[in-house]
Order: C-alpha cells, then sequence, then structure tokens
C-alpha cells in the first residue's frame, strides 16, 4: 500500500517554484488541454496538488493563502480529501474564482495560469477580475506544477482505430466538405478543434485514451481551402489507421500545433473559435502572430448531434442490447434481492457482466461504461452524482429504493438509461413521487413542438407533476447523447440552459427525478431521439417529436395508475408492450417469464 | 376634409435638408424621446414623412434611394399606405436596418441621426455596420425633419395628477429611498429615468400627454445622494402637484436636461443607464463631459412590476368593475346580434360605453382605453392586432366567431381581456380549437412553480394542447400589466424570450389563442397574479402560483368539454361559479340571468 501523500509539502514545494518563475500565485483548474469530461491520469494536477478527487473545481495557490472551489456536489466530498489548514474550501457559484481572486489580490500581483489548460471565456473573466485589482494575469507555457510533480504518469498512447463507415454513415471527406461549407459562411480561413469527441466525429476515429469516452486526445486545424492537419502522437496509429487518415489530413505530432498556428496567424488568416470549450493559448498563438480571431460556435456541433440515418439505425440496435442486459440485471435483482446478500457494489458489477455477456450474445462487444454507474440503494439514491465506494456500499434492504443509473459504449451507440425500484413493499409516499417523476418523463416523450423549441421550453413539461406537489428536483431534464462518443454532448439539452433549437437526429435524456435527503432517490431516464412526428390530421403546421430508444421495463410496483391520465396509462402500456418482442430474443426463459410479468397492462 | 399630402415633396425636402447638413443619410425612427409605447402627434416624425402610421418601424433615407423597415403585422398595411417609388418597403425582421445600411452605404458617406429618437443599444448596432462600410454615423441634435415640418404639432402639455397614497401604496419618497440603496448596490451615483412610466411610479405622478397610457413625458435624474431632479414642463403643472412634487425632487425644464447631465459627467459621476430603452443623447451627454455610463437594468423595473398590496386591492376592484362591464357588453351582444345590425365598430363602442357607464355607477370613472380596441369578427379576429377602420368594418354573421380584445384604464387599476364568442352556432373545429386555447389558458392560471422561474419555462403551458393537434400561435402567451399604468409593462412575461424571473405582486396577461387566416381568431385572455401558493401537505419548497384577476365569463357554447381533464373542467366551473355574486351589484336583473346562464356548470 502507498502512503498518503504529503500535501503540505507537494504545496510547499509548489509555492518554491512559483517564485523562482517570479509569481505570486497560480491558478489550477481541474482540466486538461482538450477539456476533457474525464482527465488522462497525467491531467489530474488538482488531485495531486490538493488531494480532491472530483469531476470538477478549481484551486488558485497564491502565496500566504491557497483557496478550492466546488460545486454543491462536492461540498462534502471536499471536506473529507483537502486540509482545511492549505486550502480554504470555497463554493464555486457563490464564490466564483475570479471575484475571490479579485478580492485576495492588489497591484503587482503576478498571476499565472496554464493557458492550455484554461479556455479563452475563462482567462477572460480572470483578466477583468485583474484589471479591477492591477494584479497581472500571466499565462505560463511550462506548467508548473509538472516541475514539481516528479513522477507524473506520462500522457495516454491508446490506440486509435476507425470508425467505419456503415458505422458513422458520412465519411470523413464529405464531413470535411461540409465544414469547409461552414467555415466559409463564417467568413473564418480555418479552425482550430480541440474537444476530443469533435475530433473523432470529424474523421471517423475512436481512441481508448481516457475512461468512458472513446477518443483519442488529439487536435485539428480545418481550413476553408486546403487539407487539414491533424496533430497526433503517432504512437497511437497502426499502419492502417495512419494511411487511411493521411488521406483526409496531414499527420502531425500535437507538438507542433503551436507553430502551425502561428503559421495561420502570420498569413492573416481569420480562425474561428469556440470559447468555452477552446484553450486560450490557441488563442494567442494566432493573435500573437497576427491572425484574428473569430469566436463562434464549433462547427462540428450541430453537424455531430443530428444523427444520421445509420447513426440511428445502430442507437436502436445499441439499445435493444442494451435492454435485454438491463432485464437479465433486474429479473436477476427480483430473484436475488430477498436473500440480503446485495449490495451496491455487487449490483454495479453484476450489470457492468449482463451488458459485457449480451453484447457477446448479441455478436458485438461492450467498448467500456459509458460512465461510471451510480447504484445508490436507500438514502445512496438520494445523492444525484454517487459513486459508490467500498467505504459507502450499502445493502439493498426491504423496504427502499434502489436507483441504478448506466449505459454503455457499443461501437454502434451510446446508451444511458435509469430505472428505480422497489425493494420490498414500498411506501405511499414514494409510489405517489415515482408516479409523479413518471408523469415528468411521459410529458417529454410524448411532447410535440414546432421547430425552432429548445430545451427551456420543454423542461418544465418534465416539472409540472412533481410542482403541483410542491416538489422538484435541482438537475437538468436532459442532456444530449453522442453515437459511440460522450454520453453528455452539446450543443442541445433540455434544462433550463437550453437555448439550442432541437432538429431532427438529436439524441437526449430525459430523465426527471426526485430526491429526498437522507431517505430515497427516483429518477427515470429514457433516451429520445427528435423525430419529424408524423402529420396530424388537421393540423396546420408540422411538428417534432420524440422517439424513445431506451427499452426497459419501469417498476410497475411503483407506479400509482390513479394519478395517471388514460393517456399516460396507455403510453406506458404501448411502452411495455413493445419490449417482449424487441428484447426476447436475448433472453432466457425466465428471463423472458419475468420481463411478461413486469410489462403487464397496468389498465 | 384635408388634402392627400404631398409625399413625394416632403422627401425631396427632407433630402434638400439632408444636404444643407452635409449629411447623405439619416435614419427615422417610430420613437419618441422616451421610447413611448403610444406617440404623441408632434413625434410622428416617420408618418409624416411616409405615410405609415404603424406602430413600429423605421426608415432610411440615402441621397437617391429610401427604405422602409416594418414587422410582420404592418407588412399589408405598409403598402397600401407609403409610395413605393419613394420608400422600398422592407422586412424588418428578415433585413435588420442596420444590415441594409451596410449593404447600401460606403467609405465618406455621412449617415445622421436623432440621438434622442435612438437608444444606446440602437446606436451600437448602427455603429457596428458602419466601422465595417467606412461610413460615419453622426449624432444631429436638431431634428433635420423638424424643420421641414412646418406645421408640427407642438409637444402635448397634458395635465399631471398625483397617484395618492391610498392607490399607490408607496409614498414617492419611499421609493425614492429604495431607489437610492439600488444605485448604491450597483455602485452608481446616479441613473437617469426616461420612460415616461418610470417617472410615472417613482414620483406617484399620472398625466395625460398620450392616449391609453397615463403618463406625462418627462425625465428624472436619481442620485444615490441628494436630491432628485424632475424634467417637466411646468404647464403640466397646477400650483398645487408642483408644490407636492417639489417636495421630492427640484423641478426643472426638459431643456436643462442636457446641462444636467453633463454637470454629472464632469463631476465624473458613474450613471447607471438602461441601454435598450434610454435615448443615446443622455449617455453621450454623460461621458463627453468625462462621466462613465454603467449599462444595467433600470433599477424602477422590478420595484414597478411586483405591485404591493394597495396596488392588488385597487386591482382586484378594477377588475371587478371591469368584468361587470363586459358581462353587460356580452348580455347585450346575445340579445342584439341576431338582428344582424351589429358591427365591430358598433360593437367597440358599446363596449366602451358600458365601461364608462359602469365605472360612474362603481364610483369610479373610465379614465382611457388601456389600448385601442380590438374588435374582430370572422377573418378579422386572425389579424393578432387588428385595428376596425370604417374600411373594414364588419358585421357580425351566423356562424362566425368574435374576439374583442380590449381593456381600461381606471384610477386604481388597469384591465386587458380577451374573450372570443360564437356568433350563431360554432363548427366542430371552432369548438376543438377553442378548447384547446382554454386548456392552454388554464395550464398557465393553475401553475405552480418555484422561485426563479421564468416565462420561457411556462409559456409552452400554454401551447401544449395546441402542438398536439398541430397547431400554434406566434405571439408572446403573456405580457406584464402596470398598476393604472403602460397595459404592456416590463421586464417579465410569458414568452419565449421571457428571461426574467417571476415574482409575487407581478400582474400578467394569460392569452394564448389560435388564428385561422381568412377565417376566423380565437383568443382568451385573462390577467393573473403572482402569488406565493398556498404550502402544499406533503411539499418540500415553497411555490409561487397565480391568481386570475379577470371576472368574465369564457363562452360555455365553444367548449368541448370530452377534451377537458376533470381538474380542467373543476377550475372553468369555479372560475364561473365565482362570477354572479363577484359582479351582480353592479348589472340589472336581466344582465344577471344572462350571467347565470353563462356560468352554468359544464359537468
Amino acid at each position: 500500500m502507498s502512503e498518503a501523500p504529503d500535501l503540505g509539502q507537494r504545496l510547499a514545494d509548489f509555492r518554491a517554484e512559483l517564485q523562482r518563475g517570479g509569481l505570486t500565485g497560480f491558478i489550477v483548474p481541474h482540466a486538461d488541454e482538450h477539456q476533457s469530461e474525464y482527465l488522462p491520469a497525467s491531467a489530474e494536477r488538482l488531485a495531486w496538488l490538493t488531494g480532491f478527487t472530483g469531476s470538477a473545481g478549481t484551486a488558485i495557490v497564491l502565496a500566504n493563502e491557497a483557496a478550492i472551489f466546488v460545486d454543491g456536489r462536492y461540498t462534502l466530498q471536499v471536506g473529507s480529501q483537502i486540509n482545511e489548514a492549505l486550502f480554504a474550501p470555497q463554493h464555486l457559484i457563490d464564490t466564483p474564482p475570479p471575484e475571490w481572486l479579485k478580492e485576495h489580490t492588489g497591484e503587482g500581483d503576478r498571476i499565472g495560469y496554464d493557458p492550455w489548460l484554461m479556455t479563452i471565456a475563462e482567462v477572460g473573466r480572470f483578466e477583468k477580475a485583474c484589471v479591477e485589482t492591477g494584479a497581472e494575469l500571466v499565462a505560463i507555457d511550462s506548467n508548473p506544477i509538472d516541475a514539481v510533480w516528479t513522477d507524473r504518469p506520462d500522457p495516454p498512447l491508446g490506440a486509435i482505430s476507425l470508425q467505419s463507415d456503415d458505422l458513422a454513415g458520412e465519411p470523413a471527406d464529405a464531413k470535411l466538405a461540409r465544414l469547409a461549407e461552414a467555415l466559409d459562411e463564417a467568413k473564418a480561413d480555418a479552425t482550430v478543434l480541440g474537444l476530443a469527441d469533435a475530433v473523432a466525429w470529424t474523421f471517423n476515429l475512436r481512441g481508448t485514451d481516457i475512461a468512458h469516452n472513446p477518443v483519442a486526445l488529439a487536435w485539428a486545424i480545418l481550413r476553408r481551402d486546403g487539407k487539414p492537419t491533424l496533430f497526433v502522437d503517432s504512437r497511437k496509429l497502426s499502419n492502417a489507421v495512419r494511411s487511411a487518415l493521411a488521406e483526409h489530413a496531414d499527420i502531425e505530432t500535437p507538438d507542433a500545433l503551436p507553430q502551425a498556428l502561428a503559421e495561420l496567424g502570420s498569413a492573416g488568416a481569420r480562425v474561428l473559435l469556440e470559447p468555452r470549450s477552446m484553450a486560450a493559448a490557441v488563442a494567442a498563438a494566432v493573435t500573437d502572430a497576427g491572425g484574428t480571431v473569430v469566436e463562434g460556435a464549433d462547427p462540428t456541433a450541430l453537424p455531430k448531434a443530428r444523427k444520421n440515418a445509420t447513426e440511428i439505425a445502430g442507437a436502436r440496435r445499441a439499445h435493444i442490447r442494451d435492454g435485454a442486459a438491463m432485464v437479465r440485471f433486474l429479473a436477476w435483482l427480483d430473484a436475488t434481492v430477498g436473500s440480503g446478500t446485495v449490495d451496491e457494489v455487487l449490483a454495479a458489477e453484476k450489470l457492468a457482466g449482463f451488458r459485457a455477456e449480451t453484447a457477446l450474445a448479441d455478436g458485438s462487444e461492450l467498448a467500456d461504461l459509458s460512465f461510471g454507474t451510480i447504484s445508490g440503494a436507500g438514502p445512496d439514491g438520494a445523492i444525484v452524482h454517487y459513486q459508490v465506494s467500498p467505504e459507502t456500499n450499502r445493502k439493498l434492504e426491504p423496504g427502499t429504493l434502489y436507483l441504478v443509473d448506466s449505459g454503455a459504449q457499443y461501437r454502434d451507440g451510446t446508451t444511458d438509461l435509469t430505472r428505480t425500484v422497489a425493494v420490498g413493499e414500498p411506501t405511499d409516499e414514494m409510489r405517489d413521487r415515482f408516479t409523479r417523476v413518471l408523469k415528468g418523463m411521459v410529458a417529454v416523450a410524448t411532447a410535440r413542438f414546432p421547430a425552432g423549441t429548445n430545451g427551456i421550453q420543454l423542461d418544465a413539461f418534465a416539472r409540472r407533476a412533481l410542482w403541483d406537489a410542491g416538489l422538484d428536483y435541482d438537475h437538468g431534464t436532459g442532456h444530449g447523447v453522442g453515437s459511440f462518443l460522450s454520453v453528455h454532448e452539446g450543443p442541445a439539452n433540455l434544462s433550463k440552459r437550453g437555448t439550442i433549437a432541437l432538429e431532427p437526429g438529436m439524441v437526449l435524456s430525459d430523465e426527471p427525478g426526485y430526491y429526498k435527503t437522507g431517505a430515497y432517490g427516483i429518477r427515470i431516464e429514457n433516451l429520445v431521439l427528435v423525430t419529424n412526428a408524423e402529420a396530424i390530421p388537421g393540423g396546420d403546421r408540422p411538428m417534432l417529436g420524440f422517439e424513445t430508444l431506451t427499452l426497459c421495463p419501469i417498476d410497475r410496483r411503483l407506479i400509482d395508475p390513479r394519478l395517471l391520465t388514460i393517456a399516460e396509462l396507455d403510453w406506458i402500456d404501448d411502452y411495455h408492450a413493445r419490449l417482449p418482442d424487441a428484447l426476447g430474443h436475448l433472453l432466457d426463459e425466465d428471463e423472458r417469464t419475468w420481463l411478461a410479468a413486469a410489462t403487464r397492462p397496468l389498465s
């Protein structure tokens, strides 16, 4: 066993390094160069320095004080992981880091940051704070943490594969031609792709650098005229993959990116960059060399979100396989949970096992889970982003609810679903809450809406039955989902911040919930596909709608039919009626029997 | 009868005047200095120059061409009013005036504008367009139209009265103290109020300068420290009103405003200005003298929108009186329409008469209508902002719908309601559409929602039943309403653009509709008050809700109860059940009989 690290020593070493560099402070975000959702070990600088391992946060280290900023999900965790004598914990929303910096610095201070780890927009906010105090914000190309983190892991070198046209549905050259047109429309000469899923989608490549997202850490420059450049470590490429990619792009090492940006700049290029996801270093390299940055949307974002017919067909196949694995898991759980031996860890492992097994039986393969399974028994289900650990592992006990939010990466599609099931006899309150959450889920799934409608407008449909009872949930109703790519994919979502209009082909989650702290959590999540709804007789406008992709029963024992309208009852019965035929071929006899019972009509 | 004006001569005179001033063009908006919704005759420069009398539009005159920009409401009207040989009509949204200017000007052009008639934000958009073409945008203090419009009316000198504390609910000095605190929080030394309703609310004054809005055209400077200054023409003030206002403010003539702004500027003041409603001239006067403009929300907007208990009590009284007048009108209409003598003009006049009469009977007075009555029979009901004229006046005929959208200004409150009634036997389609619109209206009226919820989130509740049938309407669901002030009041609304959180005390309209061009229009509008909803047993969060203020039956002949849920039926029956008691004392025997029949339960 390794010893607990001496965080005090690490901080002291880091401060000494800052002093050597003439800096009075440094900003340490939880980020890599690509603004990845999951970081490679080599980018876990925040965890190394502070001990905090959450998925979002920032530290600011000054000469005599330091703070760490986390959001509401992590206020408990940060307290247990960090040493508060070293880092003062702050709430990210109540005290944004630039505000804190403004209060704690002044004239003459030199605050460093790594411009590869912070976005154009983030640096803008810190710049604004520093202008007001007279401190200087200094971009430092060589991260001073790396100088003192002597055993920092090497960056990952996961093998890259190609996503074949019969899975991607559109060859890379066709995508590149569309993107060149988009650059022309945006009056830009070039754009830089930094998000790993944007690079993967554009070139139909997939990688294995980080957990859960089948992407490779790589950069690309796309040009209005001329061949793109793909910046990727050659050691990730087989000869075959390399020569296939070389048809579409010049291949360079990532170290060559700054020079290529400088060349764009010195040629006076107008370079389109998405300010909330692009490293500030990229913008600086362009402008320092005389180029112009045009801030705007990532041109791959909408085309990637609008799944083509091939991707949609793949998603449907993936959801059959994934639904069957879930049915096998739920049948096993019903048969086993009474023995008192099932805990959160066992349940999550069992589910992963069913996924792997069912994929093989379907002639496919489970490439990865699409995120760390949320396996929450009783009160743990009320923790929205609960990740089980040996310390928190809990048995599934009678009279409680069990919430499992999980998903898979298959070569033909990404899945994400949540089911909440009764363990033993549920209370009336649990059934009331569950049914209200279900009404919300169905309200979104059955919505018809005109082109131009966005996620803010639809979000409240999922909440109305809860609002009616004085209840709500503190997360969005849904996020975009990639096609064998990130399970959280922009730009559209169903939430208070969902300003992007929904378009046919987008895949989104529909996942309202209800959480009673210390008691139980409920969430019901299906993935839905935005479609052109069939024309309505007598209607005078075309409407969009949703097709439900997820195929998995909803626990009938938790539904109070008295709270449902006829239309809601019909929807649930119709949904359940589809499942035996859709999934039966991947189930054994006992599982089919279980599914038949689980999908009996309510009415 | 006056002769039709020679618009060609006017345009030629105007161009000659521009040439004398060394200008190659000029921007002529439909606006006064206060960005009033209704203009005084003296500010109708766009109508004088072009012939176009709509409520929104802009012209741009260049040396050899000119264009007029109107929105979708006015594309027909503009064609019939202007001479297309003089002004090329443009669609305001498809071709925004700054875009058009960019295409039609170049290096060396000098485009003038009146900085008192255009807002900070508007000028910013034109500046940006000119930067791209090399043209110069030039603020011209003395409007060149006024030089050639020789018989321009004088500005109005309507008498100002005070809104007593028992109607306003908060004395002016208390409001001023609150606003000084708001300036302190915004780190501003002063703010300028330009919107006439902001000035009226702040000083508890009311005016008679313009139609429908009981405001006086006036300016104010509020200071963090020190007495405010009210800039108003003394001829509008009686001695008594003047001395009452002088307790709260130094009173100056409007001509003194530029000098006062320059004094703020030269003292280095930070002046808070709302960029979308404040004249660019005000910002320029501050900055030219060395001051700083802080762009931000008008500090009166939210306090004005949150009605206090006195204003709410006044609104309830006004709605009883107004509802009784509507019932008298609807009873008269039902009794008379069969004779074939009722047309749109007669109906609107009759309704105004009932309003005046009922107000007097209630010991009150009809100060004004709150907007020009929309009285639309048959296909005219499908024109959302229809204003009847002798040319378009139409009889109410059997088998059609009649839509009447109207409101009143009483001293204790402002009303606005729409009812759609069957003339003769409605079709099944009419009843289907009416019932869907009603479901939407009720869905908003019955909503419960947490603090922080805005109008974008609620807007879709009003549309869902229409969307389900492939239908929609092209306007927002609701607007804020003032307290004996503007019937369209910011900052909150129920629409795709409703980003302001709803707060207790706000009064909003709830008015979904359905319009079948050339056939009929349906709109049902009640005003609702945002309230703290009573606590819901078992609920774990406080919720907001709506109280319906409008008291007027909804045409039962147009409701198809089979499309309603039990909850919707109950809401309608409960709503109707309140009306006889609430309104009966202002009705005669026959009207009471009519009302009893009109409010029979559906179930």
